[in-house]
């Protein structure tokens, strides 16, 4: 692999994560020459790695003003969310009695039960990605996964400042259980409540919520 | 845009429509020398390239080997279609309505009966993307339509050299006559049935009818 491909590859995540953790906010204005001092290389790579994440939609470039992190308009988040039930429904009604085989559910029900208590928000974090993984993972389908993933990563910094964590928990309380009673039919049910749920909470981060997001600094 | 992404931008297009058109055959060896010296540039670009169409699944990179056309599996094959099933299905289910006002059915109808009489296996290809197509645009979602295309481009080559298409011109035609009648339930059906057949069709090119692919030539 070139050395050149392997740099340009770093950059290219290192930016990305900057997104996607929400160091980089929505709107933010990304300058080339600014980036490749800090980071002392050329402006190339640099350049390259922000066209690349344009084309996956993070960054927006405007002629003559130079690149943007990307702002979601609703549509865009109700796509995404859309893209979702879509996956989602599909691999809890076509491979049902796979999820488990993929994730320990019982411990993940267990961890829940601990974040309905503690109200840890890291941990709900990290349980909220595994449970959803855990369904798409059912599939054993790479063109699936990715999808979901790309989906997953478009909307992180959304969810990650939404504020109704204790009641998203709960709901996948009842998708598990539903899941551990092998009841599919009230498992799917379940999870389009969750998802349309999810839909209204992005919604309000978009709107509202992003607003009070710390910015976490320059790269 | 600097020229050297735009000519990275190039090389990466070229040789996945090499590979997309059947030029470059499953399993071929892509010499980076010898594209680097046809195309009068250095062998970076064309090794970057090389690797971006790997981490799309088009090409396989064998250390010390070196780079090589990907050949499909029958499970990756059979992967693409359920996810064609699960997108194609989500978006009859849902946005039914829709169809209609993306593409003229009534006129592809036309046209697929004029595939019915003359065989015409040009028009035949023209209309199997649009119809399809229709049927994800209906959805205006970006992120299914990129989705959509994505697995599309992957099995071309096989679907190209499938045998059968007077019989999926017939599965085409029953699918666009409960259209144009609102039926969508008897759409679904038809298209899953039609779906089924894809994918034993696409298995039948990859085992046997891909050795029938004449070698389209170099770069």
């Amino acid at each position: 692999m070139s050395k050149d491909y392997l740099m340009r590859k770093d950059i290219y995540s290192l930016i990305k994560e900057k997104i996607v953790s929400g160091s980089f906010l929505p709107g933010q204005r990304l300058n080339v020459r600014n980036l490749a001092d800090i980071l002392h290389i050329s402006t190339t790579p640099v350049r390259d790695a922000l066209l690349k994440l344009s084309n996956e939609g993070f960054v927006e470039v405007f002629p003559r003003r130079g690149f943007f992190v990307k702002a979601l308009s609703e549509k865009e988040v109700l796509d995404i969310i859309e893209a979702r039930i879509m996956v989602e429904g599909f691999c809890i009604n076509n491979y049902f009695d796979e999820i488990k085989k993929c994730e320990d559910i019982d411990s993940l029900k267990e961890k829940m039960l601990e974040v309905k208590q503690t109200k840890n928000r890291k941990l709900f974090d990290e349980l909220d990605k595994k449970f959803h993984s855990a369904i798409i993972c059912a599939s054993y389908n790479n063109n699936i996964i990715r999808f979901f993933n790309e989906l997953w990563e478009k909307i992180e910094i959304l969810r990650r400042h939404n504020e109704r964590f204790m009641k998203s928990n709960e709901e996948h309380l009842k998708i598990i259980l539903s899941i551990l009673a092998d009841n599919k039919k009230k498992a799917y049910k379940a999870l389009l409540i969750h998802l349309s749920n999810v839909k209204k909470e992005t919604l309000y981060s978009l709107n509202e919520g992003i607003k009070t997001i710390t910015r976490g600094g320059v790269l």
